[in-house]
């Protein structure tokens, strides 16, 4: 028997309640255009919520680091026009604030899955977290890091499949999806998946997100920009806008079977 | 675009033509009855073939290793009764022709995956070999490994992706499905998924086993007792007659979704 | 060819002048007694550096989390009567001024090795900085992890190979001594060994602690307990007293027969 | 407290007796000049064993895979002329009866330290035997290994750490030194560390095996080859002459300042 899961609300939408949401955007805001033309095609095609990095945390100094506070402009726009809630990654305790504002769900990303003073001050808000697994992140370590941002008072939490380091060197991560299976089994928190990242090639994102859905989890976030060829970080795992409108129809295929919706 | 697949006959069921195939039986054959009962069940649910250990190659030496030469008398009659082609493990080059008379698909375990005087000694047969990839082996020594029995005349290869050993301690392996989406885009071999050993966990063998069939794989092999808690090996990963008929069910009804057969 | 190492100063101590620095002492400071009788063990048995942790990251919410403020006081007697310099963990950007006052060098622990908004406020100090690798950070990564703290002006930084998690269950991590050797070659940056966390068992602590020593490594950061067995946290891992002489007059022997010295 | 380490010959070396053994050669013999000038370098400056492959185990079918047949004149010609037992690779149990005649030790690679119809065979003779660690070899597998082999009645076997596959591509392997210490503890069988393939790379070949002896192993296999850049197998860790003689001379200091000797 699976566990009950906790359900939470991302804008309208019921995260955890059975069906299979879909947050999609670019990996970083780039400009207006960027965005609100993923915003606005990902919302036709069936996303729930919009993905976007304000700023990025990149492994090297000096590399492209986001827009910043350029990128809030863009993102308002793109929500007052699509509606979508947004989702953005929080990296330093001391942005909750700023963030906030904007931001629909704070993302916590695999490299701070172990922040604990990030995680305590995401503990004291009223909107949820998505919480990534680490690199190396034990699935008891990535509970217990729930655990405190939950403890403070914040129960809206789901958790972030996104792949682990391995041995295996032909895509960029793997994607563990005994994680999600084990995941439904052992926790009430509702598991999304990301397998933009957990498998780093495009060619290889949709049909691991289709088994993602098929081993039961409850959401994906995902990848998408206009023209990954130019985009500033990330391009080799961003879907094109015919890649996503054929992942969106697989997806609602197989969901449709399983007696689930795609969320709106 | 994917590759084509080399297709191959498994009794008189096609191998790698779009469809979904799935093997079962006992990790080890312990009884007539024991080999009898699960040929029959799994056979009636959808099988197209039949799995069971005559030797077993186990870590320690002095425990359970397989029922060896009696093996085979259970494995003729059930046979017999059930039409089922019978795949069993080989882990020794000088056992081929014993195994031959009973054998209609050689297995290379994943400790045997860099055997390569195995390897070669399968190129020169004419029955088809399910190759699992090894502990920590790498895509493209497995791929290669392929090519060790095609080298040799014998075209005939499934890869069989059943896991990989990583830090996470919460299941037995890791199944990686990324594999499976890698190989269908990058290998013209069929790519059969191993979610008993790929998880190690009863409970996560068949939410995994979806995900696969999802991401695109050919078939699957697990393992199916009359009763896992007494089994003399891989009790915890054992499915139940009542588990095996459920998924069967579940893997039909998403398959279809997809415009797949589980193969007969 | 080796590269040049960038020296600095901990206390009166040279770190990265090519001779050995010993830094010892609790895992956690439970109480004054306990932290001032290792600090004055240590230091007679040649430690030029006391560790002990006063804010403690603990993977679960709930377990012992360190003294926080009683622990300072405590650190001012040990101080006061060893003159040792002393290193903690600091975990939170905005804990550095607070920390500021007892702290002689700042440690960045495995789950914070990516935490760049904490790398950056570091980056801005006048005081030597120790970083762990992460549980699977890359080296390249790591390298990189210093560059955002000296890019902000502060270049007193030293390495910290504290093992990484890989598929092996009979220690808690693998150290890698490679990256001992590889470091030494290929950056400028002193790198100290911790073989406490590298092993997470007693009696593997100073065997490998000896190896890194002959591999090249610039020093060692060790945990060492009165009583391992009543410590509050990591007690497989804490060296008794006497394990910690022993090693010390081992690290001496092989040192000067290197023609390096144990640095006071 | 340490096991007590069972000891065997290698021609007039005794393995395990508290010494170190250092055991050099190239990859692959290539010509009777490559294979005698190597082993009369290595004899000259402390060796007291011959590698050298025969057949070579490619990942790839195609490549170079050893000379076979014709090796075995340079191997007795350099037997002749050094009297350096001859250590080499089998990887088929039909080859035992073949190699036996100029081989002194039998080593078992890698890829096949769970080849158990192999481990038997040579649990029947009555020369050593040297078992490399796979590459995600538990260490509770590998001395289970090594059991496969003694209960047959051949107690003259030794580990060899040979690095184990990891998330980090800095290096080729992650030798774990950790695994040193664990069998010098748990086991009762001497262990030699290979850090040709534990690292990889030339220029961490010596340090990281200095830090093997400084840890506690038994001694040492390592490539050595006249001219690496033109080497058919393993060019980038293959040690030149020079380097060879540089690192038998660190060895020794060290050895001696442990109060051990490097066999002769």
């Amino acid at each position: 028997m699976s566990k009950k899961t906790t359900t939470f609300k991302l804008g309208n939408t019921t995260i955890g309640d059975g069906n299979f949401a879909v947050i999609a955007g670019p990996c970083s805001i780039e400009s207006e255009e960027q965005l609100l033309s993923t915003a606005q095609f990902v919302k036709e095609h069936g996303a729930c919520g919009l993905r976007g990095g304000v700023y990025k945390l990149r492994t090297r100094p000096g590399t492209f680091q986001g827009l910043g506070q350029e990128a809030y402009n863009y993102v308002k726009v793109a929500k007052e026009k699509t509606k979508l809630p947004f989702v953005a990654e929080i990296t330093d305790p001391r942005q909750v604030s700023e963030l906030y504002e904007v931001c629909d769900m704070f993302q916590v990303g695999a490299r701070n899955m172990h922040n604990y003073a990030l995680l305590k001050e995401l503990g004291k808000i009223d909107k949820p977290v998505l919480l990534k697994r680490g690199f190396a992140g034990l699935i008891s370590e990535w509970i217990y890091a729930a655990e405190y941002i939950r403890i403070e008072g914040n129960n809206s939490v789901a958790l972030c499949e996104r792949g682990i380091r391995t041995f295996e060197t032909a895509y960029r991560n793997t994607f563990d999806i005994n994680a999600i299976a084990y995941i439904k089994k052992h926790s009430d928190l509702p598991i999304i998946a990301d397998t933009s990242h957990g498998t780093g090639e495009r060619e290889l994102v949709s049909p691991v997100a289709l088994g993602a859905l098929a081993a039961g989890a409850d959401g994906l976030i995902v990848e998408v920009h206009p023209n990954p060829s130019v985009a500033k970080s990330d391009k080799d795992q961003a879907l094109t806008f015919d890649d996503f409108k054929t992942l969106m129809s697989n997806l609602n295929t197989i969901a449709k079977a399983m007696g689930k919706e795609i969320t709106l």
